[in-house]
């Protein structure tokens, strides 16, 4: 697909720190690409407490029906992802396959098939070749190594489709000598044949099942549930959350614990951040746009109609030329069906504000509007005058590099 | 905007006949635009039943506040429409610029300010010039005529914005000498600042107010409703339809009347032929598509499941590339929140079964699919196995012309 890198991407990949219990192998085993990695496995030590969290599709790919199953433990020994073809839409033979990987890696770590979380990404509707997959998969499990900076960008490189740059975050869980890190691919919400949203996060802290969960689901609705590049939902997204329990600190069993407050922000700190990437790597993204909502009925309220304000496509189309038509922002309040004010709404673009009392501001400069959509770094906020609500949505710009990508035919 | 005509335009704009009871005049007052028409009035004779459906955006223009509000006698005398500015956003000032200006035409027609709909599309958040828009009104009363052939291409052409073509449509009501004659605008399901979709269908048949609600808000759900160019929602969309009475067949009172299911096919021919003229005159627009869905739990499910999918916009760029990537109607499908079975799902590109059972169909050719994607006419069936609910949505394909048209800086 496109060869060059985002204009938003970051200037580097992170300097990832080591996750005690997380070995990690990448291989180039050509399921689909040819001459890159497209292959990851991460073994996790015994113990580790799993979480996890998948696609609201009512079509979600064999991966995600396989890991869903066995997330009901809260145990996991490892996590596979092959990039290139997503074993979505395959019917019974994909789902075999899912089962037969998770055997084989089984196999090779000394742990139950169900302890091993598969995930794919990429083309869909086409069967994934099981024997090549389990071949790869063997010789991989001879080079799991603790993971260094090298290894974690290996990692985060082999689960890319159409993604421009490999994505990585990091955070000390505050009190502890744990660490959390991260890595994610996407860029466009989806594209079924060769995108999706995947997150893989790991943790030496231990913690119990249930409160890893909540706080994966939690930093999930903060993070992930906040972003859209073009509104369509793939088969096959899954953010899944190991923690290993072999930092030094004592386990975290109590909500009340400073600790679990401590690995929330760690978590949502690694999440937003990957989460933000996902959308800097959006497909065609010129700018990288945050919508903020207030004033609405409620915080779910403010999330919908920031929602509305981002996925419309005249609003992003206009971002993208840099064109301060808050007039589309104002439809797009209008459509989302939630309680607004139309007397009393406010708009802002940038510091400056547009709209005022539901209808242009007197004194309202253009001009300055028009310089900060320029930027790459894009602000737009709106009030709509009946509650307290307010949410953040962040998106991207909708370019004729959207239609490039998507428009071209598959290869 | 784009100078050219879209591609699937009809070859030619209707022979409209003259409708009992219905004068019209057009003009170039200068609202906006230079050196076009842009201001149609319509005058209808006194006793004329009125029924309308509007936007449901809850910021609504000022006009349709305004129309809202005095439909609610049932009767009307006139309706006045300008283009190039669409008096929404714009407070309290723009209220009184509406009232002001029903309140002229209703001292030139000698009837209620309260009898006469004015509608308006453009640019949103200016505020309407009253005074040049009141002296245009004045001048145009004198130039009303019974509406022939040109007379109703004049006002279709009057009310365009970004279309392409001027839109009309008519029908016979059988068993009466009655017509219904239409005319529409709209490319793009909205672009506040240059576009909103306005209707206005005129019957020389009498029919109670009641009873013309009725048929038109079927009407509207069969048609206008069925539609999508981006999924947005214009602050002014509405569809008005007067009923005359001029016609020599007695009034319409019963519902069983089977001349009121006349009247209904007459009006849902042309409210279904004008609705798809919007879609061919899409913004950027290069295939007309039908998304016909079927095995839904019900017949709003599947129309939800059908808007999913016009409405992505991976499968509107696939389409515009003449690529049978089913894979994204899967996703859409899976994305809608109806009820689907995956396992069952299967899925048609013109007349070649792309997918059965859950998967690829064994002797699927994607080449033929390819072909039929290649014309200008395109069909997509799915049938998500459950039940037996159906519906059909009109689209067309996202190209780099929607992207060109709508970032381009207004001017």
């Amino acid at each position: 697909m496109t060869a060059t890198v985002s204009p938003l991407a970051p200037a580097s990949f992170p300097a990832l720190p080591t996750v005690a219990g997380v070995r990690l192998a990448s291989a180039a085993a050509g399921l689909h690409y040819h001459d890159r990695l497209d292959l990851m496995l991460a073994a996790l030590d015994a113990g580790t407490v799993m979480a996890g969290v998948f696609t609201r599709s009512l079509c979600p790919s064999a991966a995600v029906d396989w890991c869903r199953r066995i997330l009901a433990s809260g145990r996991g020994r490892a996590i596979v992802c092959n990039s290139g073809n997503a074993n979505a839409f395959t019917g019974a033979a994909g789902a075999a396959t899912a089962r037969r990987t998770a055997g084989t890696v089984a196999d090779q770590l000394g742990c139950a098939a169900d302890e091993v979380f598969v995930t794919s990404t990429g083309i869909i509707a086409e069967q994934l070749d099981g024997d090549r997959l389990d071949a790869a998969v063997i010789a991989l499990s001879e080079d799991l190594a603790i993971a260094d900076g090298a290894g974690w960008q290996a990692a985060a490189s082999a689960i890319l489709t159409t993604d421009t740059f490999p994505k990585g975050a990091f955070a000390a869980v505050a009190g502890t000598d744990a660490h959390v890190v991260g890595i994610a691919k996407g860029s466009g919400m989806i594209a079924p044949d060769m995108a999706t949203m995947l997150a893989f996060v790991f943790s030496d802290i231990g913690v119990s099942p249930r409160l890893l969960q909540a706080a994966l689901q939690r930093s999930v609705d903060a993070s992930f549930n906040r972003i859209t590049v073009d509104s369509d939902t793939s088969t096959s997204d899954s953010v899944l959350l190991a923690a290993t329990g072999r930092s030094s600190a004592a386990p975290i069993r109590d909500p009340a614990d400073e600790r679990y407050g401590a690995l929330q922000d760690a978590l949502d700190a690694v999440t937003v951040d990957l989460a933000q990437q996902v959308v800097r790597d959006g497909e065609g993204a010129s700018k990288f746009v945050t919508v903020a909502v207030g004033g609405a009925a409620d915080n779910e309220a403010a999330a919908l109609i920031a929602r509305s304000i981002a996925d419309s496509p005249l609003v992003s189309t206009a971002l993208a030329a840099s064109d301060a038509n808050w007039g589309r922002i104002v439809a797009a309040v209008g459509k989302a069906g939630q309680k607004a004010d139309r007397d009393r709404l406010a708009i802002w673009i940038g510091d400056e504000q547009c709209a005022a009392d539901g209808t242009a501001r007197p004194g309202y400069q253009e001009e300055r509007a028009t310089r900060h959509l320029q930027g790459s770094e894009v602000t737009i906020r709106v009030d709509v005058g009946v509650g307290d609500g307010s949410a953040e949505i962040w998106t991207c710009d909708l370019t004729h590099g959207y239609i490039d990508i998507n428009a071209g035919y598959r290869s």
